[in-house]
């Protein structure tokens, strides 16, 4: 059914991102809102370190406030609206990990939740890691776990990791590793 | 550092969710706002028609209004609160797709944004598809198209598909395709 859609009207700002609400009006007369949000974007990092037992994986055990519980995820950074990527990513990788990567794969761009927000995440295989820290975000309970990368690529087939941007991220890696050994 | 929460208030409710905010207050006495995202859950659907020449799956070109463009992703729904998860994958199948399944394989949840919203998708492989529709949603947009499943990997793999609700449910089809033909 045809519809015309208002002005959007912010409801709330958090500063790193804000839902704005329109309203829908349909030809039979009946209207109802529609909320979307506006979000500057992500990075998501795949941190990686060849070991004598094979790859490691550095992975993030973090608490959600919005699941009340800590979950296995890959180290990930909201943007500064209109920073760069690559920037960003090396920021995030400092401050999540303890560590920066003197190299950075682009592993292409997710929309985590299209149907209401504009949400876009840039993925990066990270490696030739070394310490370099940098103070992390003051509400964020992180610690930093490594673990072999095989285990996690069948973790996250499995369903044994739940977090979406992790499992792209850990099935891009597989297939780029696989790619660069043919 | 430590802080304080506030109770959550309601700041919008759309009726399918709704944004929740809390205040934090720092020992130091600054003070931020988070919003969470309350939502119902939601269904993917993967569903799959074995041919002649191999396996087909049904994706949809949906209009999705947060990113004002047309994407290529698998069909999915919204829950009804306290909905059980598989009349709701049989109903959004019907309502999006135009078939029923007489096969449901469970593949798995994910959370599509755990930094703020408490939103859980259950994925499904759906078969055995015969058409049997519903009337879509009024709001929607789509455009049902069968593609060959090899093609849709490739294309999840690359990065050329951004969804990461279907990434995650095309990887998982892929890994359960080849472990039941073991």
């Amino acid at each position: 059914m045809a519809f015309e859609r208002s002005a959007p009207r912010t409801v709330w700002d958090g500063g790193s991102w804000r839902l704005d609400v329109e309203t829908l009006t349909f030809g039979d007369g009946r209207s109802r809102e529609r909320g979307i949000i506006r979000h500057p974007g992500a990075v998501v990092l795949v941190p990686m370190q060849e070991t004598a037992v094979g790859w490691q994986i550095l992975m993030l055990r973090q608490y959600r406030h919005a699941l009340d519980q800590t979950i296995l995820e890959l180290p990930a950074g909201t943007r500064h609206w209109g920073e760069d990527w690559l920037p960003c990513a090396q920021r995030e990788l400092r401050e999540e990990t303890g560590h920066r990567a003197a190299s950075f794969v682009d592993l292409g761009q997710i929309w985590p939740a299209p149907g209401g927000s504009d949400e876009l995440m840039t993925l990066f295989l990270a490696t030739d890691l070394t310490p370099d820290p940098l103070p992390a975000d003051d509400d964020e309970q992180i610690e930093v776990v490594a673990m072999p990368f095989a285990d996690v690529v069948q973790m996250a087939q499995s369903g044994q990791i739940r977090d979406a941007k992790t499992v792209v991220g850990v099935w891009r890696t597989a297939v780029y590793l696989s790619e660069s050994e043919k």
